[in-house]
């Protein structure tokens, strides 16, 4: 993974077992979108510090993904409560009793709070 | 946590890092129920190497989510899901046209999935 959205996700899953320095860094990079001069400048170390830090960090990330494949595993099951959210779109609400209604608004809003919470 | 369930739900999660030895060990004893004693013979080493392996091993496991708090997120979010299920049961099908029913069958699958997926 390498694109500025994926590596986020990996920060967010395992971004706690970088360096204190590491996550800063990446932290800025990707969530924050500071160039590598303005991290530099920031924390007072040289560009090169900086790229080496993301260069590792990623590389851990990376890493760990590969062995734990976690963020596979949470996307996966987004993807499986969005395709559920689609199908009760799909059901014809004007058909069913008031009871029904509340149940299946409880149902989307309970896929919906599965699908955020990712 | 330090049951044979949360523990073997860590194994399942972070297993990957644990040195080659304490996934080995680890498993036995709590995927398997080895004793340490069937494990210190079937691996030829001492009672007090497995033992140590399974205390470093579930250490790491504690440690890593205490960081990372994955296993709880996945937790949640199958609670959620089950409460889901829950109030797709509600529902009074005997009121749906077919075509509404189809698509609940469809809901409660993917949602089904999401659990089983665990």
């Amino acid at each position: 993974m390498d694109n500025v959205f994926e590596i986020g996700l990996l920060l967010d899953f395992y971004g706690q077992l970088l360096t204190q320095r590491q996550q800063e860094i990446l932290d800025l990079h990707y969530n924050n979108d500071f160039s590598l001069g303005e991290i530099a400048q920031q924390l007072e170390i040289t560009r090169q510090g900086v790229f080496d830090n993301i260069k590792r960090g990623k590389a851990s990330l990376n890493n760990l993904e590969k062995k734990l494949g976690l963020v596979e595993k949470f996307s996966e099951q987004r993807e499986k409560a969005q395709k559920v959210l689609k199908y009760i779109t799909e059901i014809n609400v004007s058909e069913l009793t008031q009871s029904d209604i509340d149940y299946l608004k409880k149902i989307e809003d309970g896929v919906k709070e599965i699908i955020n919470s990712f």
